[in-house]
């Protein structure tokens, strides 16, 4: 059962998939619960905002054209005649020197065109009527914000695809929308392959391994934001394990198995891939580790064949998978943040293919270095504890130099110490 | 109700909240569920990693020494007298000259002490009988990972504390836990306060807003990993207000509220601290925006009276809110991730608080720039679209130049575009 095989670059891997993925469904979704998800429509201002001139502070409204002269030798004195808290309105006519007591926020009465703050005046009573004396010139428009200042109804406020943040949560909320369409969350089914498996509560026998990798590649599925199903272990049995993957493929939108892709005899994804009848993108790609991955499509059903190896299906669901989860999710930017760095170790040895190595980043001032987070091999699995990001390096004849910069790709948004300095350094 | 007011740094205010908090409550959950939850335990590893001498490939697993003469030129031969799939063990005992046909991950035959990929052998059939021709030494332990390579038994794997990522998770079902001890969801209650507020299903009315920052402020909770709950609003009113906090205390572990915080006439929050007998930690920080902040603390419960304005609500929850939700769900690096990055235009304006300005980054190699995103007012909302980072900037006499290097916090891994170099650069 010795396929043969052809490695394609990685960027040619994702092409490839990426052509193939659809767009995912939609649906209307509370606000409450859309944090996190992806808008499946663009956001435009059905208002302005503000929807009218607001106070930004405290204080009085006036009319600015009144404290023309006013100065701390010769002060001015206005009668406040009203008095509105924030949501109300004041319903009268503002005469010259006169105020309106105003809170933050409240809407500015009718004739009045600046506002002074609590803090500015003095407030005095002289025969049961309330004054305030103000010593300074206020200009028009002072401490007011116009009605439209931050946004004009019709302005395109945040495009589809943008993930919701809480930042955009609070604009859906400004313009009244209590439900939101986006991207529905696709199902992905996890099928491990391997008479060497045991469940994880299963105790340890000669040989046997737990099934790590289908835990790890849900807890990936789930933080990409979409659902994930166990469906359990393949045996090394053709037949069953194509009864088990034609149940799957009715039950979830993609199948990701693990192991099964190599070239052992009890290796026959291939196989079963052929029975289906799916189209088989690619078994191979020149990048370590996971260069047995193979990628079909049956109809619209994607089904990734990741390595058994816990860093390759790691590293294959995050360059692989996740794009194509991002996109039907509705995310039109689905890639791992990319940057750049120093790299704080020597890789010299030269790799035909691409090689991506576990790293956890260290930052000095602006800097950023790189180097492998522990064992560096495809069956490690402690590698990827505290792994923050990948190191991308290409094959290069003469391998890379510490001090090199390199391209990584960012996986976690981990926190660290911070310093809040109290004067600038 | 204007009250004396003494603005303390944000690094007091942390310190002041962060000595408050106790440790959260654990609870053991399945692993399945358990990815973005903190580890209550430390994880120690239970046993060798891997549990016995493996095979590294597919191939041959052979005696090293049968093949110390074997060259292109004289190649020996060595008869296959087994075959053991992954998850099986060989329990026959090989001789001189022969060898047992192996698959990746499968247990080292006894005897065996090395291996050869299928790859690098000739498969001969002589008489009914396999042999692999071999044509070159093969060194002892080659292509064998030794029991207890990767992990011995008693190493300490995990801190408690963590966050469990799909890495950690992939190693918590290598040792077998079916289930793990996690620090348990607070779950924090937002209350709004102001008569200007509509709910956001409501219409626009005359003076009104709808209430942005409730909704803003629940996507900011359940992304930090709590549960969040809304409570609605208070209206202007002290007695109906302060049974609305009573009961809210009842049925959440902390409160927050915005606005009411101010020195407005219908500002009465301190008014409700003071009847509940809670204990106001501060009423002012020397931040902007968010100056008027206030943190109080009513037996375990945490009440938390932030702002009014969105965008400084929004950023008193991230530097104040967030540490104490972290740390009650077990985190012990509760802050946001700090990193410098250069400033890329002026804010020479001299301040005597300590300023938060919104940025989107931008990258450029390995240098990240910062600038203002949008409108840098308290009250902006738009400001928090695409915002994904914090710029810091203490107080500072000649304020800061364009090319400085700052600190900024980071909100976010929303993903950009990747390229990948098919060769080094």
């Amino acid at each position: 059962m010795l396929t043969d095989r052809r490695a394609i670059l990685i960027g040619e891997a994702i092409e490839k998939i990426m052509k193939e993925v659809g767009t995912g469904r939609v649906e209307k979704i509370p606000l409450i619960k859309a944090g996190g998800r992806y808008l499946a429509e663009d956001i435009i201002a059905n208002q302005d905002v503000p929807a009218f001139d607001r106070s930004l502070y405290d204080g009085y409204a006036i009319m600015a054209e009144d404290t023309r002269f006013a100065t701390k030798e010769s002060p001015i004195e206005l009668e406040v005649v009203g008095h509105i808290g924030a949501g109300s309105v004041f319903l009268g006519e503002i005469k010259q020197y006169q105020a309106i007591r105003i809170m933050t926020g409240a809407e500015m009465p009718k004739g009045c065109n600046a506002m002074i703050m609590l803090e500015q005046v003095t407030e005095l009573e002289k025969e049961d009527k309330q004054f305030i004396v103000i010593d300074k010139q206020i200009q028009i428009n002072e401490k007011v914000l116009k009605k439209g200042a931050e946004i004009t109804k019709g302005t395109l406020l945040v495009e589809k695809g943008a993930q919701i943040t809480p930042g955009i949560v609070g604009l859906l909320a400004t313009f009244g929308y209590s439900e939101v369409m986006v991207g529905v969350k696709p199902t992905v089914g996890v099928l491990a392959t391997g008479s060497e498996l045991l469940e994880i509560d299963e105790p340890l026998e000669p040989g046997k391994i737990r099934n790590s990798n289908s835990y790890m590649l849900m807890a990936q599925i789930e933080k990409v934001g979409a659902n994930a199903l166990y469906l359990g272990k393949l045996e090394d049995r053709l037949d069953e394990s194509y009864a088990a993957m034609k149940k799957a493929l009715t039950q979830v939108d993609i199948v990701i198995t693990t192991g099964g892709v190599s070239v052992g005899d009890f290796d026959f994804l291939p196989d079963i891939y052929e029975r289906l009848g799916a189209k088989v993108l690619f078994n191979k790609i020149a990048m370590r580790p996971g260069s047995v991955t193979t990628v079909a499509k049956l109809g619209k059903q994607f089904l990734f064949g990741l390595s058994g190896n816990p860093s390759a299906s790691f590293i294959g669901f995050e360059l692989l998978v996740r794009p194509v989860l991002k996109t039907i999710l509705g995310n039109e930017q689905p890639y791992l943040v990319f940057r750049q760095a120093i790299l704080a170790e020597d890789f010299i040895v030269p790799n035909a293919f691409t090689q991506l190595i576990r790293t956890k980043q260290k930052v000095e001032g602006t800097n950023v270095y790189v180097s492998s987070n522990g064992l560096n091999m495809s069956s490690s699995i402690t590698s990827l504890v505290g792994t923050d990001a990948l190191i991308v390096l290409p094959p290069c004849d003469d391998g890379y130099k510490k001090g090199s910069i390199v391209d990584i790709l960012l996986l976690s948004d981990e926190g660290q110490k911070i310093n809040y300095f109290t004067t600038c350094n």
